[in-house]
């Protein structure tokens, strides 16, 4: 069975010195589907790597309605980045969809305390920053001008088995769309789908 | 009248060795209204800090129309990101939108070897991309849950004198609705503010 510097050594690129660092801020956790990583309001000191399953991340409205912000599936990052970056409480919560293992990494001192210690770990902090910007950058965009159509269909396409672990209005609520309309372009799909074979 | 280096180093916090080097690739540029800084499918190689004006990034859709993903007034970077941080063509047009006084930083070499030679380059920017994802999520959120006068109406707020510059289309492509719905926001806007005078 993999140990924690394996899972560590195999995702990122360190010199030893860095790595051990990296060792020592943290650690695996077996979750259950349901389990939740953070709730609102709450100080965030942790980020985590998703090694298996499914989390979430979501807010909820003025009304108590969700809307999903993110699906963190195999190695992505997930956490309350406003909230970090922004030094304030968490607005969003983040909740495992399946059951699932993750890196967890604690951040108590500071994110900036660890950069200033090793720099290494801000660059690739900076390239993973740079990523997150394309692919929101690209989410707004494709937001003002696919139809909801075409941003489901991408929707799949960047979140691969996506349909095993998340629910009906998880998707709906991140796309934008009520759940009636998400039924309406899984059955025009359905139907294309049919037609081809 | 001030000169590039008082403008360095009146908005940026740099040691004297990187605020040379920061003034060996950046230049003042005066812009008129329509002035294209960058056009799609080129090789984007720099980034523009606006000192005063305003400027917009835009892309068109399969039907030639435009929509609008960022407005950059004074103290804000544009650029094309997708195309720098993916080194790939421009996707996204950048204009000025009225006579514009802009810092123009040329990032021929690639940021990667700036940030090489200049660690302090990378902090700095780093800290600006951590703003930048605060603000794109809080755009994604707010496109999900807010309705189109919500967003509007948060949308002047941090876009100060935006109306002087920007058009009807280029706001109501921004925020994703109709040039119909922008005048109906507005209107009702103006009843409100009648109904309190």
């Amino acid at each position: 069975m993999l140990e924690l510097k394996d899972y560590i050594s195999e995702r990122f690129d360190l010199s030893d010195e860095v790595k051990k660092f990296t060792e020592s801020i943290s650690c695996i956790r077996n979750l259950k589907k349901g389990n939740k990583l953070i709730t609102q309001n709450q100080l965030v000191d942790k980020t985590y790597f998703v090694l298996d399953g499914c989390l979430r991340s979501f807010v909820y409205d003025i009304n108590g309605k969700e809307h999903t912000l993110q699906f963190a599936l195999k190695d992505h990052w997930i956490s309350d980045y406003i909230a970090i970056f922004s030094n304030e409480k968490s607005t969003q919560e983040v909740e495992c969809i399946a059951d699932s293992v993750v890196l967890e990494f604690s951040i108590e001192d500071g994110i900036e305390s660890i950069f200033l210690s090793y720099p290494e770990i801000e660059s690739l902090h900076r390239k993973n920053l740079e990523r997150v910007i394309v692919s929101l950058q690209k989410r707004v965009l494709n937001q003002l001008q696919m139809s909801s159509i075409e941003r489901y269909n991408l929707f799949l396409k960047q979140h691969k088995d996506i349909e095993k672990y998340a629910l009906n209005y998880h998707i709906a609520s991140y796309l934008g769309i009520t759940q009636q309309s998400l039924s309406r372009i899984r059955a025009e799909n359905f139907k294309k789908s049919d037609f081809l074979t």
